[in-house]
């Protein structure tokens, strides 16, 4: 059996939420939106598992090609993203410096991602939009100073993204990445949240990026340099985790900048990011209107 | 007569928001939250200026000694962060590289923020607190791609931020300071909202910082390396400002960090951050309980 998966998604206009079935969505605001008025609201109640649980077996509401996929959480309250953690990653940057002591981390806006299926905007202001897959922490359980031991307690949720870059953008500042990173429309999250419920939904799983249905990125979550444990404890250090916050754990190497000469995206370009026990996000390429 | 100022506070345990008045606040909540929420829907409605003048020469509703401060914009979409923005602040860098092309940002979160009158929190993780007094711009009307010709009709309000960051975490990685940002309770926004209406309200006032009374940060908007207008084009190229955001725009010299040796908080101490025509934000510190 596949695993439960919770999507928000647009129809006729409207935003709305659901579970992922045979032969479509089950519209589960329908039923829900007065005491969770969004997923958000439902993975601060604890009850994604639930509420997939009631959907399962029930008949579609929607055909999946009549919806509009959007981000699974809307508007968190943190979309906190972290910078080199696989192997090679720090070494592709040839700054001859050493392997990180701490993780590297920026924040995006929710306005930087599209869903599932919507294009990437690529921006008037550069044609450097480049891919990257990323394994997403959905917190679920609020929480400062955690422990590593009962980090894993925190997470409600996994899902995937594509931390599109705008690589030129990266460099514009001496400190930090924030403008390549927060174009709008610029990534992708989704498709859906699969709600977490044990460690080996993530201890080693396989995440790849094929771009046009060729391998760029492969590697495995066993290989992390800053584990999912590290990070939660690590972000909680200075900032509490609530319900809904976003953790975008990093991606491995062979992002476009880094063959030479570089392959950045462009219009009708396909990216497909995807991860064993969580699913496919795949987006297209658009220029800006 | 003053300028107009509204604040967010709450009193008896609910949240509200109203116009400060002589001798305390005229609650706008009762009359117009069914409309409005939050500031952040009169922002959005451009009607600052019409409940700040509905509310000149009322009853107060609360006294002043009631309520407590909070940040002005209840959850913002986005709180962008200016680094080096006046003048000799690259030089304290001392790190031999050029005045920078483009300007430096990076987020924060809501909760790295308390309200005026309310202690900064000094962290377990580190004794390194440190203030920035900063001028804020609140965006009213939502753009892209805006011309710096027309970039300040974009501003609803300015208000006041002691950007609080704790120095040793600012260099845990090496492409961005996210982590020394954003320290739960680590800065403070308000005390209130000031509604813009014309370009003298920035063009050049004076901006302070003291620190138990001794003047630690003064430079004036006049000399700032990158104006408010390019700010707001500049981010408008890669984001679409939306009202509420945040836009907080820099800090003069004279941070604790500057000092040898470096003048850190500590508990007990007061920091207050005060530019002409917009008030004084004031802020004491406390251990992290």
């Amino acid at each position: 059996m596949k695993s439960p998966r919770l999507a928000t998604f647009a129809v006729k206009g409207t935003t709305r939420y659901g579970a992922v079935v045979d032969g479509g969505i089950v519209d589960l605001s329908s039923r829900h939106a007065k005491d969770y008025p969004t997923l958000r609201e439902v993975i601060a109640a604890g009850k994604l598992q639930n509420l997939a649980e009631e959907a399962a077996g029930r008949t579609p509401d929607h055909a999946l090609s009549d919806i509009i996929w959007l981000p699974p959480v809307p508007a968190p309250e943190k979309i906190i993203c972290i910078g080199v953690n696989y192997p090679d990653r720090n070494a592709e940057y040839k700054d001859g410096q050493d392997a990180p002591k701490y993780p590297s981390m920026f924040m995006r806006s929710p306005r930087s991602f599209v869903g599932h299926d919507t294009p990437l905007v690529r921006p008037h202001a550069s044609n450097q939009l480049d891919y990257e897959g990323e394994i997403v922490l959905v917190i679920g359980k609020a929480g400062r100073r955690i422990p590593e031991a009962t980090a894993l307690d925190h997470i409600a949720a996994v899902t995937l993204c594509n931390e599109g870059s705008i690589r030129d953008w990266l460099r514009h500042a001496k400190f930090n990445v924030t403008q390549g990173k927060n174009f709008d429309s610029s990534g992708s999250l989704g498709p859906w949240l699969v709600p977490y419920a044990q460690e080996s939904q993530l201890a080693d799983i396989r995440l790849t990026t094929h771009v046009n249905g060729e391998l760029r990125q492969d590697d495995r979550t066993s290989r992390l340099i800053f584990s999912f444990r590290y990070l939660l404890h690590y972000i909680s250090t200075f900032a509490t985790l609530v319900p809904g916050d976003i953790i975008v754990t990093g991606t491995p190497t062979g992002a476009g900048a880094r063959f030479d000469p570089p392959r950045y995206l462009k219009p009708g370009d396909v990216i497909e990011v995807e991860a064993e026990g969580i699913g496919t996000l795949r987006n297209g390429v658009v220029d800006e209107a």
